[in-house]
């Protein structure tokens, strides 16, 4: 069986940079999981569309997809537009199977990555400090 | 010095579930800080906004606060939403040290934790599937 495609599925913002961070994550996975193909899209804001990922993976013959829900917290973003983009644009793709992995914040223990920082930061003041006025 | 006041800053959902996440991480992190005053706030669509966390800090007399923004990646929420509410906000509380840190996503290396999470599922099957019509 060949590797998934997987389509890191992120929110968008405005700001490119921002995007630019989703894209850079993508191109890190890619090269991490040896070569695989790994493409950032974003559910508003940004082009590509996750709909537009998952036609791409059509035409390029994939067997399966594995969408991962690049999001903290499963709002409706990842409990119901993720879900609908995917049920409808798979229509037209019938062979392909989709796996929706779980949002990051699911998996992932954000309690310790994020005590580690505080106790980091409660040491070494290395953070933006407002010029009260 | 005592122990910053901490504001676990998070987008917010319409969903319930959503922002119980947030609260659950943030009596977590309150609990992993021996009992240091953890609140989580909102941007949008749940109370209580970041104004209101802000002003509770400075109603109870915290020296410092320190506003965590939950947020994988920088967009207008974090270059500026946040910046302005608490610019905005300190003003009526001008004895008050704020320290805006680095969001989520700017110091975690996502692209280790989701490898890890993507070889894991590669190997077992645990997402859910797409049942295509």
């Amino acid at each position: 069986m060949s590797l998934p495609h997987i389509i890191l599925a992120a929110h968008g913002s405005r700001r490119t940079e921002s995007n630019q961070e989703v894209r850079r994550l993508a191109e890190q996975l890619g090269a991490g999981l040896d070569g695989a193909q790994v493409r950032a899209a974003f559910l508003e804001f940004e082009k590509p569309t996750i709909a537009d990922a998952l036609h791409a993976c059509g035409r390029e013959g994939a067997e399966s997809v594995m969408v991962v829900p690049y999001f903290l917290t499963a709002g409706r973003h990842v409990t119901h537009d993720l879900p609908a983009v995917i049920a409808e644009t798979m229509q037209k793709h019938p062979q392909v199977k989709v796996r929706l992995l779980p949002h990051l914040g699911a998996f992932t223990d954000l309690s310790q990555l994020l005590l580690g920082r505080l106790f980091t930061t409660l040491g070494t003041p290395q953070t933006r400090q407002f010029a009260l006025r």
